[in-house]
């Protein structure tokens, strides 16, 4: 391990002054057997059910869990943005892994959102997140002070403290990145993503901003790190796969979970042109539950297709009827309903 | 207050489909004595200072408040953007206050930011601050579903609870609304914050943006509601008291807190070409230590000044012997070191 | 033929609120016949070739284009962004496209960038395009007033003045429409492109944004009206492919041409895992030479691969030895070099 | 001139290359006279009357300008972004300053837009406008090629070309710099402005993006170069006065002339709060016939002042009832109808 730091100290040491002579002894260290945990697939990054009065319904998440548990999911990411995790207490995040974790059977893959704003607190909600039942975590990219949020930074802040001790070393699971400018407003750089996929314990990045010509040349430069890289939306799940993505976790997935690994199946046997008719018709559901009108929209759409989608919390607003009706349109005229 | 409630219910209604058969009914009733509450003046939001293992140092917080405390400051901001309120825990957010409460006079104000990202939370928060010490609170913007935080879903937030219990008027400190566009990028609506300004317990605004147009608009339409509006910077400190502005809320004050105060008094007192002079100075400086290099910025500055600067909460990051440098020329060429 | 008039005044209609009076004059000229042409394939916009005094170097050109004629391209683009037509004056405009036509085969489909600022200017271009050997011209989005560039105002310029004319129809040859938001920040609106899609004239798009979940959901929508749609960039060839589209205009196209086909055809013989590699390699040398270090970046490294690069017109400036080195390491370490 | 033209080369590196030592021996060399004329004051950048074929209508054009000359101005702006610019002809630019140099007395003075995206028309235009009578000319920065237009492009396209004849010298009038990032997404950089305003040949700025406190810098860091600035809306002219602007290019002066000049005049007189009050007042017409509704809501509010409107040239449209009553109320709750 003491061999390890050092090595991974000077590889993030290069990542800002290359030199060729350098550039040769970067040799990273990829033992450990996290390496080889396999996340290719579909996740929902499942909505959190909530009462009218805000507070979280476990009955109602259970029976969402029961008719999802019937997909061909690859597992459940839990505080994703969909699930309102930004709304949670730092209780509610924990206890909400660690019940989901008894609801679905052990061949389903738990990866729970563990980012915070510090790096200490996300040392710590790793921690937690791993001793609650997660098989892997999702850090999501800081982004308050947006101005210092630096590739430095970001290479910091997912790498090590100043005090030498990594946050993904100490953590028991492997880390995932993630990248979600709609929400964040930060794109998290290439070369910081090369960078850190060189580290043994971060095993992928789910990437939600859309930009699949971003993804390539992810593919392409860190192959040789078994590095996996996820589709965040259902809107560009067949060009992501098109150009070497292993999957993707997609808002959409909580509503139409079946149509999204069909979209996986067909690409993944070669019938492109089924594929990409089922791509063009998932583009507009997709918009209405994510971008356009988030996750008051996504609950809405849910409760057609026998989910529990109940309230969002404050200050989400519900959708109006008029909102519903657009929304109900678009999966009519896309032949979804 | 019951009777006050419907009012209320009724104002926010009107926001949305103003009529201008029923604008001449819209009364809002400012019975409070919060109304009264002055807060023009000059304040430094405080940087919170921390050792080396990122833990609160309050023995260099009391030293950094007696100097303070000599300058003719109206109060202090407690966890404006600048005290890193983004990276602290919620006790640690109200310890901060209460430890801050015992250590300034009783003629400061002490103003405490309360918002957090759920409605929830941040009514929780207003309590606790107002439980320990703070005179009124400083409740910002939440940001992170940018795509739906419409202004309805703001106006929202800043009034009531779907239960119909206002945050607000739950409180027993008055709301000063802040908007930081450059953080949250969020820029708080002038329809929103003129609706919200008929409210009684919202007694102002703290604004960031640096759009002194909408400022001088704002105050025009929010004439008789004694609805008082504080600069977020001191880059437009003059410039938004000619519109008329009451004070300001400035990380540089953390610096140079006397040449703040100084220029709030060549305002006041008609001496425009000193003044001029002054702000053109206080540009420079002020970049350096809000925008440009942000807290670690800021921090590196105290030191010159004889405060405790110290580390900033990773991930932001020390800034280096380069950009100090570029400070420091900064605050010499202008006049300051 | 008279009924689809009616049908495509309907839509006019629909798509705003104009005056029935002014309607029924709205009578677009359906000659049918350009509806039937088949734009798919890969062209080069061309790069203008420039002596050192920026005056144009027609030799040059005829040079490049004998080398690229023998590369499998659909055609030529004259006069999109890498051409540098907005330092073309309009007779160099139209001269240039008289020009090329002359160099190419037959076979060859010539298509000439005819956008100006006004829609007047825009229909004389047109014209003239046309008259100097033009078989198709591309029009930009007008982008200097964006704040008024309103979705009703695209449908007009795009189709009709208020004199009753429309452009498209005075003109004798058919129009694509071209998004690039990266120079115009304009990113012309789906419904926009919906509605123009069912004009008789208007028979493709090229975008080049990027978001390829934009045109899945296009091409869906499309469905139907024979519109055909072009990538606007080799970064994101394959992805458009695999979601509906029939070709692109890559300005990568003007160095690495017989890369660009090759993909296409990969596609086209379902060779997916060689297609993906392919575009994952495309994208680096891409990003250099159009994004990140544009038209300047673009001309150098056509100089490695035999092509007559030369200056650009000021304010373009030639790069630098450093940033050249950077474009060539990026053309090595993806094998193109 | 051999003197002052490698004084200026100099300056122009040592903008890249900044040395203490070197920085010393930068003195710029102002003695020509053009430097001595005093561009204070406010101006209207007036709007082009168009007739109903959207023709120029030079008739009203001076009938607009008969009413125009009873305000105290200090000239007119032919050509600013109200003016249309972007939609005129070469030709129809240069004539249209020519006719306006008859339309008004000598004690005005005449500033034309002359700036194009390309150096060699830029410079050309300039003569031309030089010709035509204009006194001064303003030079928008370029901007279709954002991506390339650095600091270093700027301070080229505005000072040389490549063969080493800076437009501005072979110009036989003075240069206005002129950043309007609303239009062309440019903000033109502070230090380019610094390093310019150095340039015998160039003797100010109008600057519309409405940041105060960059106005506030520059003042402060040009001083003693004699150069001007000019706030670029009414926005925030009061302002821009107090941080050391000298006047305004006011597209609200084309409607509300006379109150512009009171707002001059009550800053002069030290008349800081009833400055404070008509500062205010103006925002929110001044808003709905710039930024909001651009130049067809300028031209539908100059029709109710007694001045000639007019259509705008498509693709702007002319505005709806319902915008139009907008405006009215605006002007009205202000005071001004």
């Amino acid at each position: 391990m003491a061999l390890f730091s050092r090595t991974w100290t000077k590889l993030v040491r290069l990542s800002k002054h290359v030199h060729p002579a350098e550039k040769k002894s970067v040799r990273p260290i990829v033992t450990s057997a996290r390496r080889e945990m396999d996340i290719s697939g579909i996740y929902p990054p499942i909505a959190t059910p909530f009462r009218a009065d805000e507070s979280i319904d476990y009955g109602k998440l259970e029976e969402n869990i029961n008719k999802w548990n019937q997909i061909p999911f690859r597992g459940y990411v839990v505080q994703g943005s969909n699930g309102e995790y930004a709304y949670l207490t730092k209780n509610e995040r924990v206890e909400l892994v660690s019940k989901v974790a008894t609801m679905v059977p052990k061949d389903k893959l738990i990866i729970a959102g563990a980012g915070c704003e510090s790096t200490r607190d996300t040392i710590e909600m790793t921690k937690l997140m791993s001793q609650a039942g997660a098989k892997a975590v999702l850090v999501v990219t800081p982004c308050f002070y947006k101005g210092q949020m630096t590739n430095e930074a970001m290479i910091n802040h997912f790498t090590k403290q100043r005090e030498k001790k990594t946050f993904s070393c100490s953590s028991t699971v492997p880390v995932i990145l993630y990248s979600v400018p709609g929400n964040t407003t930060i794109d998290l750089a290439p070369e910081v993503i090369i960078t850190l996929s060189k580290h043994p314990n971060i095993i992928g990045l789910k990437d939600s901003g859309g930009d699949v010509a971003k993804l390539a040349n992810l593919v392409y430069k860190t192959k040789g790190n078994n590095f996996q890289i996820l589709a965040g939306s259902a809107s560009f799940l067949l060009p992501a796969y098109a150009v070497g993505c292993v999957g993707g976790v997609l808002g959409l997935a909580n509503v139409l979970g079946h149509e999204c690994c069909m979209l996986e199946n067909l690409f993944k046997k070669g019938k492109m042109e089924e594929a990409k008719i089922l791509q063009q018709r998932l583009v507009g559901p997709n918009v209405c539950v994510t971008r356009r009108f988030g996750v008051p929209g996504l609950k809405v759409a849910m409760e057609w297709f026998g989910y529990y989608g109940g309230p969002t919390r404050s200050p989400l607003q519900p959708i109006s009827k008029e909102t519903e009706e657009i929304i109900r349109q678009t999966f009519i005229s896309n032949g979804f309903v």
